[in-house]
């Protein structure tokens, strides 16, 4: 590859290692926003994610270009997932969204504190983000492979918090929309371990050639896909 | 390009469109399971998506494949976007098993109604999948521009629905769980909405060289990336 490639490249890790950390700290603001009961830190959280969609398009410019300079093969596998990493980025831009929203709607209601506690979990989210990205530049496919089980945890965490609102709601009904508000909230915390458990398997493929990101089907033989018909209209 | 790689850039084409017809046929079995209240549809949901999900596994492989032949820029930006477009496919696969988990716990319980009509909503979501996909196909921005106006009707359902049930859940606390895996299906339709939505706008990234996809801070000047510190650990 070039010299010049070779810096382009090198920009381009940087660029998506500034998204990485800008996503974490949308995400945190909204959180923030929510255990403060601060409208005004909600509200930055919508021009933050501005900044992450703005990053996509530029991550996804310079790697088209990338891409034109007849990249080597392990660099042209590590931008085609490098732009695949940065369409997760600007997911989790979007839930952080979600949660600042929901956060604003219960500030202005009385304060319903679930025992989940919400911090924790918004926490493990971002610690298995944070390490999916660290293995997709270090190239590690051993801390990817780490931070795909811990997904489990945030899922149940997520599925207890669920039970507990929607027991409180039956108890009492005057918590519904609390409650709902907070479950969007759970909810939008576990699409983002979704993400960076995306994120990891997507490490594990890039540099073990493997692809992992659908266990439940592998078998020996990988199944045929089936010709479908023509596309209905 | 040479000849090897057109025969393998049309191969390519039909096996997203199979994608793409194999993932409406999935959500359309998720929301007949859920109006026959058919467990045994429900169950059929997972193996399809399973089908997906492998769809997605062999486009990235090709795409890369082709990749490394050296296409014409026009057509590595046609790969490229094909790539972020199969994982949309991957995820709308996934609502659709979210749908048939919440159909197949809703059959346990006697019916719920709800005024919303949800297999209009389905219908609404999936028809402006099945035109995304037609203007990635034939690279017509027209289409794909119409596609991304027709995302507000969707989530106004989803807003009216969430409405209508969290109001139901206040007068007959009795129907609180039904209600909230209601809610759950609903979120799930407007994200194959928010799919379709960014697939279109892909599309017109793709003809026209110009990023539609987050035009909420579109301005004259595209406003400079922040510099932000290192990712913390």
């Amino acid at each position: 590859m070039a010299l010049n490639s070779t810096r382009e490249l090198d920009e381009l890790k940087q660029k998506l290692l500034r998204m990485a950390a800008h996503a974490e700290t949308t995400v945190r603001l909204a959180i923030q926003a929510l255990v403060d009961r601060d409208d005004n830190l909600a509200l930055r959280v919508r021009e933050e994610e501005a900044v992450l969609d703005q990053f996509e398009v530029q991550l996804d410019e310079q790697s088209i270009h990338l891409l034109t300079q007849g990249p080597a093969p392990a660099d042209l596998r590590f931008i085609a997932v490098g732009m695949k990493i940065s369409h997760d980025l600007e997911r989790v831009g979007d839930e952080a969204t979600t949660i600042a929203g929901r956060a604003r709607a219960l500030n202005q209601e009385p304060l319903l504190q679930p025992r989940v506690d919400i911090p924790r979990m918004a926490n493990l989210a971002l610690q298995m983000l944070t390490d999916a990205i660290a293995s997709f530049l270090d190239r590690d496919p051993g801390l990817a492979r780490a931070v795909i089980p811990r997904d489990k945890e945030v899922d149940a965490l997520n599925k207890h918090l669920n039970r507990e609102l929607a027991n409180g709601m039956v108890e009492r009904p005057a918590t519904i929309t609390r409650a709902l508000h907070l479950i969007v909230i759970s909810k939008s915390l576990e699409r983002i371990a979704d993400h960076a458990t995306n994120i990891a398997e997507e490490v594990v493929y890039l540099c073990e050639g493997e692809d992992i990101r659908h266990p439940s089907e592998r078998s020996s033989e990988p199944p045929p896909v089936p010709a479908t018909g023509p596309h209905p209209e």
